[in-house]
């Protein structure tokens, strides 16, 4: 259709590519919340999803659709690749320390709950209610999908290449992810420079919330909302940092990220319309 | 009473030492639930409980009652400290990997996400139903008082003092435990080797349930049961060793398993009265 | 203080009222959340509520708080008592039936399904998780105290005295109420007058959402609302009307209830700041 | 097989009759847990499941498998329809009352609040778990097909046709199902006439568990187990009885039932492998 300026494709990730093609040649913005255009490098999208990049030509166009991370190229961007719940979860908790260079990036373990809407709405008897309700269990180890945009942000954000333990897990509820880091810090970081460099990164955002040293984010409280919740920690017995992230898969984690893109993309208020 | 020869003690800590002493002086073997008794050094229960131990004199006495690392002590002790869910999941997921050397015990993370039945039944408000259903988050960091007993008895498995990261949530589930561990391997090891030395390990443990490498453990699969599952993984790309591990945490992770050691210390059978 | 024109008051009864007295006497409109001014007559308070009445005197300045029943008389009362969850589930869910006198009153049964905020934020050991979690119970038959201003609100609907059998059941959900209702029906209706006759009741009602012939409410698609949803059936087989209602218990259930109520009495827009 | 004596179908209605022929005319035992052969009359299966009986030559062989019900019948039967989770907490709830003549059978009202796993194992969106999860709702109004066994028993109970009102919900929880019931008795009948007639039904049944005037049944206790959980009451405002039941969906319900009627069919005890 002619008057549409903008597509969202909500699909699964091969067939998404499929239909950015004939709308990115019509010159449409694509807005696609699958993994089709979210790694850059389409030999690491064939090593994580098993076959060859379906659209090749389209990468170039793609812009990783993270705003607190690439608002100024989602704004001019042909195809917004928007990024899902585990990624927007660990990638955020990290950017601060990796670009402040607070931790050593060989010692990242990213641990991640997720509610049961992480995985889609689809007909799958692993997912009826009697199969999550009263159980929880770790899944997707050790090479989850999800690892290849992970480290390919960390990456950009660290200046050097970043490889990470990351261990999803499926709990019973329905909205909600919750993600806890630690990683080894370089040199001495007290908890007061710890808190500032992530208050100095998140300056100004919109979306995300960062806690103080007296509370720690819980899942309930960005459900239906676009808000990310941050807090950070210096564990001086291990001299580690530890880093506690949630949002709603649903939101932050997914259709409203998405709806952030557009705005910036469309000279919309970046919060117009949602949730804070 | 005269004619008893056992006394269980499921009180908070602190005041469990209390009727542990008349307990002792009137000759019963005491199995105790509480953390009265599990650290061995009174200064470390200080430093972690924030009080002077109640009854050092006891401590001499005193068995950590892990069957599974201590089964020739606790057929002889007079005080069995029973331990709890979370040292107890970490505890019994570590030993293979630290007594065969497989890992590098600096860099130990572990993150363990439990039901609300783990905090006991108490008239709490933040226990309360529409506190803990559809909502997740992290608690007790960095220093959660069971690291104590953790760490005291991962250094006596790896002979030399061990520190780790420990990170415990909460989710919306009655009953049931998951724990997920990572920690870079020594040297080269395959999944093969780590697989035997876990199996090696266990053998003949009647309430260990190795998972092979095709299948990761549920906590619904032990509920109302004295059973752990483990499952061990090695990650190639991060050179690091990942083991998970479930239990109930009012069966393996507390009742059953003090029952476990009282079969041993009266000589029954050590499966009687215990649900495989 | 002299500047406040309105109260709220969200006590557990009998404790209300002692706050009401000085408020009135001050000449400030109050909005009770409590059951203490919801029934007329202090001999019914006495005898379901086991104590005398705490401040009769109030009585002759109090409305029964539900906007869809008494909104004119609300507009200009001194005391709004506003309800709770189940009397408004079934006192709306019968209003139609009763005002166009389809039913045969001496046969009407209403089962109530709620979630767990139904029973207020109380540290209480009966309300923790593991207590609710996974369970279902009926409790309160069959004289549940909620049953002196349903029956008083029923009466004059249906201009003669009514006595209902009501059913309150737990269910393991924070927030929802659902009730079903039946009674025989007097004379031949079909379905298409009942529907007729509660989309004539409710024509005009921002708050009441009533559902066709072809669906039934679900809790889910009200929470956080201030609206209730009604669906209406006839069963040829045994000459009975079925009503269907859901909402949720802290929003028209509570809450948000009264806040519909303030809007009446202080002339803002019946909807001002409720989520529709 | 020629040393299989006995057949359990656990499969859709229609499929499980195409299995019963073959394996009755090998003079196999077939317990069936589908609906098949649990109304007598074809025309009424006809009317209830839309499609023509699939096998009614078998229906003379047919008991319908409640053993508190047709104990003796069942002992000799060549094929037992052993019955569902809806059914048996309804007509175990009545029996007694109908047996004793206490209500007026034109006045019973039947809510029933299921679990998940009542709607069986299979891959339906509707049954995913963000679906169920904190969701309440009615469903299968006004005739759900389970009446018609329902009503076929109650009328044989009752020894006149019986028509009762019947509404099935599903809450967010695995196992476990309750029902209450109410219907107006006839002439005077007080709190200890009715426990009586209860009590004396059930005396000597090993899985019925009958509360006293102080309890209420909840489902969490009877999970796992063939035992149902029954408790009656009077309500002297309505002249009603009100009678509540609880079981497992999984258990009495359904698996364990069907145990219980191969017990007797082949005169193992009746408990022999079941959970009290």
């Amino acid at each position: 259709r002619e008057d549409v300026d903008c597509v969202f494709l909500a699909l699964p990730h091969g067939v998404a590519a499929e239909f950015a093609v004939p709308c990115r040649k019509a010159g449409k913005v694509v807005i696609d919340l699958s993994a089709d255009f979210r790694v850059y490098d389409p030999e690491v999208y064939a090593d994580f999803y098993g076959a060859a990049h379906p659209a090749p030509e389209l990468l170039p166009d793609a812009v990783y659709g993270l705003p607190e991370l690439h608002r100024d190229a989602i704004k001019t961007a042909g195809l917004i690749a928007s990024p899902g719940c585990y990624p927007t979860s660990i990638i955020l908790g990290l950017a601060p320390a990796l670009s402040a260079g607070l931790i050593d990036s060989t010692t990242i373990v990213a641990n991640s709950i997720s509610g049961a809407t992480g995985a889609g709405r689809k007909a799958d008897a692993s997912l009826i209610f009697p199969e999550i309700d009263e159980n929880l269990r770790a899944y997707g180890v050790p090479k989850h999908r999800h690892l290849s945009e992970i480290e390919q942000e960390l990456s950009l954000l660290a200046k050097h290449n970043v490889t990470i333990s990351f261990i999803p897990h499926l709990a019973p509820l329905a909205r909600g992810i919750q993600t806890s880091i630690t990683a080894i810090l370089k040199g001495e970081v007290d908890a007061e420079q710890a808190q500032q460099a992530y208050a100095d990164f998140f300056a100004g955002e919109p979306f995300v919330l960062l806690h103080g040293q007296d509370s720690l984010p819980a899942t309930r409280n960005v459900v239906r909302t676009n808000r990310i919740e941050i807090a950070v920690r210096v564990d001086p017995r291990t001299s580690r940092l530890l880093v506690f992230s949630v949002e709603d898969n649903l939101g932050k984690g997914a259709a409203t990220q998405a709806v952030q893109a557009m705005n910036l993309r469309f000279d919309f208020p970046e919060t117009e319309g949602l949730p804070l």
